[in-house]
């Protein structure tokens, strides 16, 4: 078992019923724990620490989370404003992870923390924070990606939950792991990331492709487990990917978000069918 | 359609797939929408307006979404406390509702504002949010629930998923909405509400139950569509419910969480099966 996979999954006794008969068990769970992000900013003489979130998450890409989160904030784009990305704190494992990140950000990177705390209030999807307007919400900037090309095949787009799927080292598991996966547009996998909330897994994606100087990932298919809400497409859009597609249902205000940007959007993906809410230009079908 | 169902669900003209065959077609979704939360406290003399969050939600039901909410940060317990609830703001539909709610507290209820928001940061299961140590986390104050009975009976639970998903009338149109109910010990439907996000479908059962001045419910089980976060386990507790199910699985938090507040936990419950996590003494198995 290799060392992401080790933690993020952990065991517990339990009891197993079938109809009505229990047994003894050990089952399999995916790890949800907290996640402290810590920035480092400001000029050489006046450099400081802000502890900016907690989000539950699966251990395991921790700091592809930390800077693809920060890629869906609009403060990094690629890996030249990040300076380096560490874990810190009291509780090192012995692998030398923990549950805070400190990213440092290049000296000339401003960051109006308490502007980004607002922007943060507004874009959480679970909500149990924030402390703004509702219309804030609306003039979050977004990049309107251009139309047109990339094309992907309908045939291609089908091929892809089962790609994902059979990818899925920890879900495998659990049963209990959303998954984000970015493909190319024949269909290739080019990076997997897995975590117990779908906007982490998401970020992980994001994180991963910064960290590689790959951003904007202009040709390029996003695919998410689960169901397509505002915060993802969001998160896609930031990252300049201009596909989304979500084996689930979208919400509608992920089709309106999507629409605004010039994204495509494709949801219900499985069963070879899907349906395309926005950017249809974008799907090759007959 | 009811009035409900009506403002929690919307059609777009979308292109379906079917094989390579695409056809244009008018699809439901549900509606996502932000919702601002305005706590209204103090004494008389000095009574003060505080804009506390937003989450993005279904419409629909929001008046027990801002209830619930609160008794699940500990604000609220019976409606004893809330003075009034109502929808308000600049665009007022003609139902009467809004993206905005305000809760009126009583004048005899303190609330810390500034460690609610603490609070807040770190109950948050997205966590795009929060300005606080990790430690913090498990410094949260939550009842540990009596042990022993209630008991339900393994025939019990495996019906109930059936009874969610023959009621989740919303979900039937868009395939969209997590579902939470809550059951009595006979698997009786008490209270159904859904929502794009699994911890608002929570909250708004929870607010129900309190405008009801039905809380703890301690002999009821509260059922959930999806997985279990370490965030449902909590609300249910703080609501004094001494049963969660899911139909998904739980997360290692979930458990621990569980175990430690003594609470029982099931997941996986579908196809005539599920997994005991926690409080296994409250289920009757062969």
């Amino acid at each position: 078992m290799d060392e992401t996979l080790r933690s993020s999954i952990t065991r517990v006794p339990i009891l197993k019923v079938d109809g009505t008969a229990g047994a003894r068990a050990i089952d399999t769970l995916a790890v949800e724990e907290p996640l402290e992000l810590r920035l480092q900013s400001g000029p050489a003489g006046d450099r400081h620490d802000t502890a900016l979130s907690i989000t539950m998450r699966t251990p395991g890409s921790d700091l592809e989370l930390a800077v693809g989160f920060l890629v869906g904030e609009g403060i990094v784009r690629g890996n030249g404003r990040v300076l380096s990305v560490r874990h810190e704190g009291r509780a090192v494992r012995p692998d030398g992870t923990s549950n805070t990140v400190k990213v440092a950000l290049a000296e000339d990177v401003h960051v109006d923390i308490a502007r980004l705390e607002r922007h943060l209030y507004t874009t959480s999807s679970c909500g149990v924070c924030g402390k703004t307007s509702v219309d804030a919400l609306r003039m979050t900037l977004h990049p309107v990606l251009p139309q047109g090309s990339p094309v992907i095949s309908a045939g291609v787009l089908h091929a892809l939950p089962r790609v994902l799927r059979a990818s899925q080292a920890a879900f495998d598991e659990t049963g209990g792991l959303h998954a984000a996966a970015l493909f190319d547009l024949a269909g290739k996998l080019l990076c997997l990331r897995e975590d117990v909330g779908r906007h982490n897994a998401v970020d992980k994606v994001v994180g991963a492709l910064s960290l590689k100087d790959a951003l904007p990932a202009s040709a390029a298919l996003l695919l998410v487990s689960g169901r397509a809400s505002f915060e993802l497409v969001q998160k896609a859009r930031m990252a300049g990917v201009p596909m989304l597609a979500a084996v689930g249902a979208p919400s509608s205000l992920a089709v309106d978000l999507a629409r605004e940007g010039g994204m495509t959007l494709v949801g219900l993906l499985r069963d070879d069918r899907f349906n395309i809410y926005a950017g249809r230009d974008r799907v090759a079908t007959a």
